[in-house]
């Protein structure tokens, strides 16, 4: 079976990546460039495709920052040591990003015949981000079945979620059973001029949170 | 009330913008450029937002020709002179087309508050394409509802899709109506190289055929 790979070169996309291969599926990848401000990301999704062993890896620029909107795509200041419990939706969401993200991937799992799409999200990331719920996947899953060719011809297309419902600290104790590299991934919305995580912004603090309560070390801060 | 405008310069779009316009909606107009091999529908897009007197226009490409699998992005040839009651799904179906489209009209309108996305979709253009359903369209407003800060807010956003229910005579009759100029438009996906319409491929077919049983000479052919 093949699917099609949302991967960001994150911690959760990459442990979705390492789930979706041992099930042997052919992995797709797919890493949409949305006007990111860095590209420390980017390297780290190709190490990740690469260290995985997919069969095809499609960089694809969609410059959501024409639209303004969110601090993720250049248009304001990256929050830094907020409340991790601040339930509000924080600068950081990207207006339909996951919408826009498994639309490409539908278009792509159409065309090579995929069955699945797979993507990382999962219940603690939701921190305020509404297209992170259980709800929205499977409503994402009824459109995908009368969005397609596919569809329509009665093979539907099924969203792999497995992070959903997993803490960070779940996810990370998870991935190192299945041998995932943290070394290879990237995490912070606000990189050092080197590279390295700023320690700061909100996904490097749930990444670090995530590590201490798994009880593992970090490699990238390690 | 703002509304964002799926416009592709062609006239089903051009008359769904028309009909938006005499709602006296503030219009956004959002062009995919998708990877179409040539640019006659994007002077279009450009000719029609400026003459329905749009607030602002954005030209966003998303290569979904890296994905390959249909004629329309260059992968294989436009047919021609193809029966055009032909139940079957033709190559020039672009996979997720729609949805990637709507996707991304829904990240604008949540940046800029818009409450309606426009989309010229017809029961006439489905021809086997599955996204051009009023299942499907409903479906994405579903999506919509749980996929936003604006609907998990309860400010919802609608899809005006008015041609859903209309044959191609019916909007050309409409669109005259509403003053439509349709020599401002372009429909022809294989034009020639001076621009003008091909004359025998299923989108072109289809317009010659809405102007004759509408009674009227097409300002592009006549």
């Amino acid at each position: 079976m093949k699917a099609v790979v949302l991967l960001s070169g994150g911690l959760d996309s990459t442990t979705a990546a390492a789930m979706a291969r041992r099930e042997k599926w052919e992995l797709y990848g797919l890493t949409v460039k949305y006007g990111q401000v860095h590209s420390a990301e980017l390297a780290a999704a190709r190490r990740v495709a690469s260290a995985l062993g997919f069969v095809k890896h499609v960089e694809m620029d969609v410059n959501l920052a024409a639209f303004g909107g969110s601090s993720l795509v250049g248009t304001s200041e990256i929050p830094k040591d907020r409340a991790l419990d601040d339930a509000s939706i924080p600068s950081t969401y990207v207006p339909a990003r996951n919408t826009v993200f498994l639309s490409l991937a539908l278009g792509w799992a159409e065309v090579v015949g995929a069955e699945r799409i797979v993507i990382g999200v999962n219940a603690l990331d939701y921190s305020g981000y509404p297209d992170c719920r259980p709800e929205y996947i499977a409503a994402f899953e009824y459109l995908a079945s009368l969005a397609t060719k596919a569809g329509v011809e009665g093979r539907p297309l099924r969203v792999y979620a497995p992070l959903l419902q997993l803490s960070k600290a779940g996810i990370i104790r998870l991935g190192i059973e299945l041998g995932v590299d943290y070394a290879l991934t990237h995490s912070c919305y606000d990189p050092r001029p080197d590279g390295g995580p700023c320690g700061h912004c909100d996904s490097c603090r749930l990444r670090a949170r995530g590590f201490e309560e798994a009880g593992v070390p970090d490699p990238l801060t390690a």
